[in-house]
């Protein structure tokens, strides 16, 4: 039943199979939840949809 | 006013024209919403930005 | 798989019932997709947390 | 700390820009909250992944 | 069209009255999108529902 | 940056404390980001408002 929505920029295939384990295995442990009601969804936006402090990330990685 | 964001695999146009008309008429039916009140989103994602039972989807799907 | 997030004001159990029934069978018939595999989720907020048109419903409701 | 989602159409670059500052300024004057704590998302779909009234918007762009 | 989720700790009714109003002429002056197609939501939670950093925001204020 | 949203039944203040604290550190090992971006949001509804199969939480507990 745990619903788990992450926003973030992307990341690779072996990265978000690793986060996924380990999310999986901390609702199992700590809520109980049977493994299988656990779902992981990725919202990947790209540098130009996130923003923090009023500035664009692309445009903050353009001035690096 | 109803919004209703819809998390899933990617599906046709046809198939998300049909469930939309579904959708909206159940709104109208059951909460009696008038139809252009009801705003349906499809969030899309692929196999690798899924995932149920510690197991991303594509990696499932790759052991079919 | 697909997971349906409902964000409205608030319904009645009776009501919420029959929209799941609809919305299931809907994805069903359309996606073929399992029943127990459709997930539905209520975000119910009051008047004071959802506008449209520049005003808060809550303060539309009160010139009525 | 406060979190905006917009749920969207696709805009250019300048638009978001200009939007997120807009935002974050609004958020700044009304919550008092620190403008690095202020996080904007983007969730951009095509018009084939929103509806309203029962239509998708491609559908309703269509017949123009 | 532009639907504006804000997940965010409890404020006044002024207050999202405000945000509710500069959120809304942004999306005007910025997206030329009419105001009474601009929905925003407010999703509020409490201290013990928001973390940051590991630690549950209201474990943060209780050391205060 | 990671934005992590949890839709869920209510949890005990200790488990969501247990569990941010599980989530944050495989963040900060996966995708080596740094504490302080992790932000986790519990969005938690009771058992009227979630269904699968097609059928309301609360209708199958009452059943049990």
């Amino acid at each position: 039943m745990p619903s788990v929505t992450i926003q973030q920029m992307p990341k690779t295939a072996e990265q978000k199979r690793e986060l996924v384990s380990r999310i999986t295995d901390a609702m199992v442990d700590v809520y109980k939840a049977p493994a299988e009601t656990v779902h992981v969804w990725f919202q990947e936006v790209t540098a130009e949809d996130y923003a923090a402090g009023g500035v664009v990330l692309a445009d903050k990685l353009a001035k690096k």
